[in-house]
């Protein structure tokens, strides 16, 4: 039983007081885990496009102040009521889903979309009491996804939370907690490319090159690369990208350029874009017969997507994900497990590092569209 | 060898000389088969819409004059060179779509769309010469998707022949070469439902009543029929259909109604109508996480399919199938044999039987939409 547990912890986070506006790093009293709860001690958070999309608030609800962050590496340091898996020291990933492992996606052997724990972007509160467990002088500051990573403390519900081997370098796998498992879940769990088959990804930013990653691991043959911005072409080479297209350059709909440079369309395609065109396309270049095309991208509230039925007919599979299929605390481990085997590399998704203090360089980083993801580093 | 082999047959064919004029019986010229191609001594055949839409020609390329029919069983008279396959003698189902068993769809496992003889509804010719085997005084007359059964013998290619065990009664499994065993499949190979799962089939004509069949042959608990025409849910008892919903008497979209009475939507659904809000309303009526719907519908060339992308996100699956995803020489003879194990029953499908003098009869049942299926006896 660690010293603190039971006890308000004061601690550093930093906090979004207003949309838009660089965080602050404040004192906060961070409440104990109550019921089905559990607080970590953060050591290692990243920063992903969804933490900035929140931060912004344009066209998503504002609720603030509050405590961002959602890719994390940390410790437990104490438990709520009722928590039997886990344990105070144990290593974790928490993730802004969760699996509760006892409603009928937790228990079918296909969905993660929890019916409790589901993403509720919203929800500034903790499920158990609706109230939030960080606060300064008393007044709350509001909770992320249920994670609020940028904070050195910070409570969670036990479903999301994932377990993982306490010999994973956190620094390293914290990246797993979001965009990287959701690309490479995509590709491994949902198009399950087979060896030597065509994969195009749409959408290089972290999330795409993490389905890169996937379909070398599966030991696509040709992984093609497609992007409106071709700068992210040379970095992709080292996810095993081999060919590029841009379909700003090219003077035909991206989808038959690519069914003409593969004899019909690839095997597999992953969007990764959130651009409804993407999508589209991305669902047009499979092959008739066999191909299937996996939706990954959020999409704008008012898109719609649109083809000829015929396209269906022609035996193409359309399937979307969400966290590339995970279950957040059944499958993240084994996915740490191909990080520690040498299977997946995730070195190379890592291009910055900064400490807690400079949490904001992150975030510029991020909006100048440098690098893929940057290490917060929490002490 | 047959005493007919390498000989033109005269026999009796029904041609159908102009657009939605009766067919007429006539005495037609047969040629002996040419490279790859059998002739066939058709025993039964019976009536699809397929028939009658090109028989009526509306807004189809019209063909005149031409043999249809592709749904029949029958015996090889005599084989042309190169077939190692067949011999005469042998049982056979004809099928609007063939298998050569070499291009890239053969040999790939999913599909079924073979390169070669994908079914081609403007062809009136065989592909060896691009000429047809039948004639009147010379005068060519058109073949129909490869097949033309409404004629005592015919010539096809061999890969759109499948051998069947030769005790199976021709009368019976001849309806499988269209639409029966393309709703089957529907089910069976691509929605795939579970023992004790919900599904939904659109459409309760043939195509559909052979989805629930196949639902019923899965073991699903709920057999949902949608149809606009409730006339149909009566006969749809039979085929396991345990609850109806008409949507013209929803007084809301039905896929939310169909959501409402199945605790979020059904595990799988079936579309087996060819209408556009049909195959939008079959998709999102099925459950987040794991539910899939396969369009079966042949849709309107200007149709487009349209619905938001979170319906795809949150882990719906949609697929197409052709032929219910069977490859027709190497799987119809495992369908026949379903049927001989009494885990499939056709005589429910079988509402008429006519002689083949009186095959116009077939069509006027068609036409005022009674019954399923009009066998033709040949002799
Ligand atoms: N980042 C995450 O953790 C996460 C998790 C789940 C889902 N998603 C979604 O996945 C998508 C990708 O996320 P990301 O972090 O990699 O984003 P990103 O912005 O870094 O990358 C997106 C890439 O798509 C490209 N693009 C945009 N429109 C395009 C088009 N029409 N055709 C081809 N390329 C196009 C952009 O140039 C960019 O390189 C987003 O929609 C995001 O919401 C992200
Ligand atoms: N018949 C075949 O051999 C075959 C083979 C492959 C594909 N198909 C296609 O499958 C579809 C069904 O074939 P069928 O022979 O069973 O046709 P059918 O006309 O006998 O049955 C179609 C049924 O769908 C119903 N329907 C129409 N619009 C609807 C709507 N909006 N909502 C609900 N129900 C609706 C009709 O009332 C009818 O009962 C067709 O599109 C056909 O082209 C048929
Ligand atoms: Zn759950
Ligand atoms: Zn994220
Ligand atoms: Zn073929
Ligand atoms: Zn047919």
């Amino acid at each position: 039983m660690s010293s603190t547990a039971g006890q308000v912890i004061r601690c550093k986070a930093a906090v979004a007081w207003e949309a838009g506006k660089p965080l602050v790093i404040e004192e906060v009293e961070v409440a104990p885990p109550q019921k089905m709860e559990v607080r970590l001690k953060i050591l290692f958070t990243s920063l992903c496009h969804t933490d900035v999309y929140f931060w912004e608030a344009k066209g998503q609800n504002p609720v603030f102040p509050r405590i961002l962050g959602h890719e994390a590496g940390g410790i437990v340091e104490s438990i709520g009521e009722g928590v039997t898996d886990l344990q105070p020291g144990d290593h974790v990933l928490p993730v802004f889903t969760g699996e509760c492992k006892e409603c009928a996606h937790c228990k079918s052997e296909e969905s993660n979309m929890c019916d409790l724990l589901r993403i509720n972007t919203d929800r500034g509160v903790m499920i158990h009491d609706e109230k939030s467990r960080f606060s300064i002088n008393g007044k709350p500051i509001y909770h992320f996804v249920g994670t609020s990573t940028f904070s050195e403390y910070t409570v969670t519900h036990v479903g999301c939370v994932a377990k993982i081997n306490p010999l994973a370098p956190l620094e390293k796998v914290c990246i797993l907690s979001c965009g990287i498992s959701t690309g490479l879940g995509a590709t491994l769990n949902v198009a399950k490319p087979k060896k030597g088959s065509s994969v195009a990804v749409f959408g290089l930013g972290a999330v795409g090159l993490a389905a890169a990653e996937g379909a070398r691991i599966a030991g696509a043959s040709r992984i093609i690369g497609v992007d409106v911005n071709s700068s992210r072409f040379e970095h992709a080479k080292k996810f095993g990208v081999t060919e590029f297209v841009n379909p700003k350059e090219c003077k035909k709909p991206v989808q038959e350029v690519i069914a003409e440079m593969t004899d019909g369309g690839v095997d597999r395609s992953v969007e990764c874009t959130g651009n409804i065109d993407a999508m589209i396309s991305a669902f047009e270049c499979v092959h008739d017969g066999w191909g299937v095309a996996v939706l990954v991208g959020v999409p704008h509230k008012d898109a719609v997507f649109k083809t000829h039925p015929v396209n269906l007919l022609n035996e193409r599979t359309l399937k979307g994900t969400f966290f590339g299929n995970y279950k957040p605390r059944s499958d993240l481990p084994s996915v740490v497990e191909k990080y520690m085997n040498k299977e997946l590399e995730l070195e190379k998704f890592i291009t910055h590092e900064v400490p807690f203090a400079e949490i904001n360089k992150a975030f510029d980083y991020m909006l100048k569209g440098e690098g893929l993801r940057c290490i917060i580093r929490m002490d």
